[in-house]
């Protein structure tokens, strides 16, 4: 594994390094999880009180350096997010090579569809049916019994990139996808990857055809998503759930196990409690949702 | 074709006969349409009006065995839809094995692209144009003069579960996709084979890209379906219609012949006379939506 | 290149000639920019202030004819649209041919994925990386540094029929795919060619997964489009925009630079300031959006 002293990396990702010049980053990580092999980002306050207590180093701002306790070295920077974005690409070349570099592993009584790419780095259980024309990537781990349909993607980089000056700077994603056993996947859903950690898709979940969803979601046990649901990054949802089809969850929220989301719901913050919700306009002769529409607009 | 008698079936699916236990059943068909040779179930009170007087044998509980007058063998269970899920694995095998046992039909000047899979079992009229990476599972038939962009699915497992003490119990699909003449479906398409009879697509229907139309859905003739519309299991639409983009449409729903749903629109019941109907949120710069929002939770 | 002269043209389509019949005819071309090697068409009298001066022949009707001043060579037509049709599938063959006659041109350092079918007469930048299983249809232009990623179609036809007596006409797709530098569009997102002129997605455009673009569609640079959001023909989006997840966008609709739509907002009309822009039924629990609804219908 390749890897960089602070000094190096601060250089490579035009940042100040800060605490001991030559300590060996090997990793990029996220800051929950951050070892002392490996470098994190910090990009705003609440983001400390979650911050690993073994992280090697982080990637943090001048004013944020001094509420950090528990680390000694630093790559200084204005925009600490642009900087972990950066430093994405420092290790993708490692992350890339070391994906190449080990065969994907197969269980016993595996069907592969035609037409159907599997690549490098991959784990398939036994009795997993892959059917036709699917796409998987490097880095997913399929359990027993699992079903993936046709047209399929498993794998493909979550939608992360960080503003610059120029546009967009592009999040190169270091992740992989687990998922369990006896899970089914419809046709023509895409699942991404982790940007730092796995999406992860629990055991006996199911998940209906055109799907979406997003870097770092996490999929508890048992829980069934329909048609046309999709899921922004980081996303958890509970043990046994039911999201109907065309659903919309955004970023960053939790749903609690035994939550059932009604057809086309937008969920815009975290469901705490079981139970069944929900939130769309009724359908009605449109002649009458105008005359509606003009008293909202009143 | 491999075929159980009552007793026997019953013994696999945890259920008790009840009538002539030699009785021989060789196929698990849909309620209103089984004839002498199959079983259906009944799952509620309400399907025993529509339940053919041909049927050969029904899975149904004890309190309904008493209604269904026009049958003599049951195997009594406590769930019929479960039962029905596990009649499904018993019959798949063999369903399987009729598909594969029968080479695919194509008719004259037919286009089938790069890297498109057509499995066994499909009839394709003439002039068919399918483009490449286009997924065709066994059992599909696709009508004269019919187009298919890439990267669409026909004939995948539609999304249907029965709840067992562990999670989900997979229901197999035993019927396949009859697509009509002059139908055009976009890029990115996914149809799903029926559960128990087919998924029907009829003559001169236009589907555009990104749609689900799931199992045992009905279109009519001249239907016009526009991109990442999609409809639940078992609805049923008319004639002539124009369905706009991103509509859904819940499951056993019927849409009459002429309507129109505009877009993004979520139908939630049947829509029996022909109009133009809607159900969106109107657009408004964000501040003004916060301020409608918080009204509506006084 | 096959070319017609105005009675020949006239006598296919269903028309009558007036002016000069033996004007040739080489190409189909949109309103806007036609020249005098080809006919357009006129619907309605609002779009002759914006036909071109240049052009060589117009299919219209009858009640037109006198209103457009600037051409002297016509097809008259009950309706011009359907003629429209008719017209594209007239100089279709020749599309097609002299895309088929274009090898597809790639520069250095390309990465093509397993099983993606790259067509005729595109043009692909260096370092552009396409993953597996993608389809890109003949006449598209990647620029450099570009990604597609799995499953993704580029070029495919857009949704356009003219309504006949018996259904509906195919609107045959003259145009092609025109993707700038430095995109990244994501995993089974499908982009459609343009009818007359191209579907153009400007450098530096971000597009998420199972997002869909439709025919002439033209995306303004930096602007970042998330999953599942789709797009109606001839939208026309600005620079810097953000387009969060399950936005869609009516068609023939203007969206100004720097304007944020938040998540699965319907874009009904044009949006000609920047900033924020919403419209979404809030969640609740459901017996809460029950209460709300019984509410509206009064």
């Amino acid at each position: 594994m390749e890897s960089f002293t602070l000094e190096q990396l601060a250089k490579l990702i035009g940042g100040t390094p800060l605490g001991s010049f030559d300590f060996k980053i090997s990793y990029l990580q996220d800051s929950k999880v951050c070892d002392n092999t490996s470098i994190c980002y910090v990009k705003d306050k609440k983001f400390i009180d979650t911050l690993s207590s073994e992280a090697g180093a982080v990637i943090t701002t001048t004013a944020l350096v001094e509420d950090i306790g528990s680390t000694q070295n630093f790559i200084v920077v204005d925009d600490p997010y642009l900087a972990y974005a950066k430093t994405s690409k420092v290790f993708f070349n490692a992350y890339k090579a070391s994906n190449e570099a080990v065969e994907t592993k197969y269980g016993k009584h595996v069907h592969i569809g035609q037409n159907t790419v599997i690549n490098s780095n991959c784990v398939i259980g036994d009795n997993v049916i892959i059917h036709d024309n699917v796409s998987i990537y490097s880095c997913t781990d399929i359990g027993d019994n699992s079903i993936i349909h046709s047209g399929s993607v498993i794998g493909s980089d979550g939608f992360g990139y960080a503003p610059n000056n120029l546009g967009w700077h592009k999040i190169e994603h270091l992740g992989g996808v687990k998922i369990g056993k006896n899970v089914e996947i419809g046709a023509k859903t895409a699942v991404d990857r982790g940007a730092l950690g796995d999406t992860v898709i629990e055991d006996g979940v199911k998940i209906d055809n055109q799907v979406h969803i997003a870097h770092n979601t996490i999929i508890g046990e048992n829980t069934a998503i329909a048609g046309q649901s999709g899921t922004a990054g980081s996303v958890k949802i509970g043990k046994n759930c039911q999201i109907a089809g065309q659903v919309g969850i955004i970023g960053h929220i939790e749903i609690a196990d035994n939550v059932v989301v009604m057809a086309k719901t937008l969920v815009t913050k975290s469901l705490k409690e079981a139970g069944a919700y929900s939130g769309v306009m009724p359908i009605q002769k449109h002649k009458d949702s105008l005359k509606f529409i003009a008293k909202i607009k009143k």
